[in-house]
């Protein structure tokens, strides 16, 4: 993967290297998270299979999701627009208008950003939120004997994805991917209720993914039981364990959490799917019925769930 | 011109607009102010022009000099990445080697961002200054009687431009063009010095336009001396009025500011060009040796300069 070599390249480039490692940046000092995601079109997503509306609604809720895995409040959004000259005015309305529903929902304001000329449509976002008096997250805070939670559903984006692209049509799962649901109130519980370290990540590139490098960054191996992770029955009409495991964009969040801690949040808000346990020499350990497959390496995992 | 109608539309779909305006959001609250700045490949640069440390060097100081113009001391730059598949680890090493040193230079840390794929290079970038104990500008704060001034000298990137299009030599516009001097100085000094409200805006569209927009935010009528405009001296081989007042990218601060409080600031630091008027039918008069040109529209203006 030449993103992770780039990373290497910019670790040893620069002199400063202390806030580069989650996927928000902490800024205890101002007491604010910063996140910037950026969406390409063709590359993240498609005018094909999605509208103006859909696209505001997921290019800020991808950001926001960021926020809520660090435990952070959203409070601004700053959105830089690049859109090809043939843009229009219904465009820029309807992705607006996703955004000052999103805006009202979650108590942000949006505090500008820049519209520039582009081939394709590129959207990046800035998301600032506040910390203070939140107990924030890290991926390198799991720990031996921490609890393995996930929120929500997982693998349902995916098979949208797989819907859209093959002309067929199932609204759950469309939504699950054009509009996925953020986990808001598992975020405010874990960074509001709690008071020891805990790590936390949303399943943006994919749940095994987002546990993978929870366990790398904790120098822990983290012991997933498959069957209980949650997902919508229908799915098994699709590839299925491969789309909860490896299908992405579902940014539903994933946590290692002190057990006594985790009693402190509400119940019905997160499933517990494993534990942490003393580093071994793979950081995933994923049980199934008949075997408990070891993942050293995201890249070549795919095959070992094919057909099982 | 579409920005101004997509941005009207912005401003009509959104229930909370108090952050738009400026270059800069100033999100008091936390003591901060916000900058976001995208650049497209073959529409703001062009990989046929420059190298990859001269780009970062670019996308750095484009942003950092909305913060400047704001008065804000740079803290924190988030850096967000697109890129061809055909991207090479040198590139991504020259690109953070430019940022580093910027970082060094200008005392901030780069947080992050994320690196993404795409057809073109794509970079956005969003800064964060500090604002506390500064006395913040705002485009809206001129008024009549004020001093205006600029800082260094104008219409050199335009030329650079010119000449690398045409593929011709002279390394000072060249740089001017590719490597902008930024004016921290002036820029900590008005925000540190000075107690009244001013307003100040960067020259990134052309100084003309600067001018305009602090007029019309402030409901003023902005005259200027054009005799008064610091220029390099070879200029005068190109279009250099036009060059001077449209030719946008000099990244030099533009402010109108209380002449009593101008006296705090060191004098080598600016330049006066003129003074703030009460509103009349135009937001910006140019004097020139026999004329006054009254602009009243931006994009109509260029004319009025041609072989003048």
């Amino acid at each position: 993967m030449k993103e992770i070599i780039f990373l290497n390249t910019i670790r040893k480039v620069l002199s400063n290297t202390e806030y580069l490692g989650d996927d928000c940046a902490n800024l205890k000092e101002l007491g604010i998270a910063v996140t910037q995601d950026t969406l390409v079109e063709n590359v993240h997503f498609s005018m094909k299979y999605c509208n103006a509306y859909q696209l505001g609604y997921k290019a800020i809720v991808v950001n926001l999701s960021d926020l809520f895995a660090a435990g952070a409040k959203p409070e601004y959004i700053s959105i830089s627009l690049s859109l090809p000259p043939d843009t229009t005015e219904d465009f820029i309305h309807d992705f607006y208008k996703a955004t000052d529903e999103l805006a009202k929902k979650y108590d942000f304001k949006v505090i500008g950003g820049d519209i520039t000329g582009s081939e394709k449509i590129v959207i990046s976002i800035c998301a600032i939120g506040k910390t203070k008096n939140r107990n924030i997250s890290s991926r390198a805070f799991a720990k031996e004997g921490y609890t393995v939670i996930v929120t929500g559903e997982h693998g349902s984006s995916s098979a949208g994805l797989e819907l859209l692209q093959s002309g067929k049509f199932n609204e759950k799962f469309i939504n699950a991917h054009l509009m996925p649901e953020i986990s808001s109130e598992f975020s405010e519980e874990i960074s509001t209720k709690t008071s020891k370290p805990y790590a936390m990540a949303d399943s943006s590139d994919g749940l095994a993914d987002a546990l993978f490098k929870i366990a790398e960054s904790s120098n822990v191996t983290i012991c997933v039981d498959f069957d209980k992770i949650p997902y919508e029955k229908d799915l098994e009409q699709f590839d299925y364990k491969k789309k909860i495991l490896f299908g992405g964009e579902d940014y539903k969040l994933v946590a290692s959490v002190d057990k006594t801690e985790l009693e402190k949040i509400s119940s019905n808000l997160y499933t517990i799917i494993g534990t942490v346990e003393k580093k071994e020499s793979c950081p995933l350990k994923i049980k199934t019925k008949d075997k408990i497959i070891k993942i050293k390496d995201l890249e070549n995992t795919f095959n070992h769930f094919k057909g099982d």
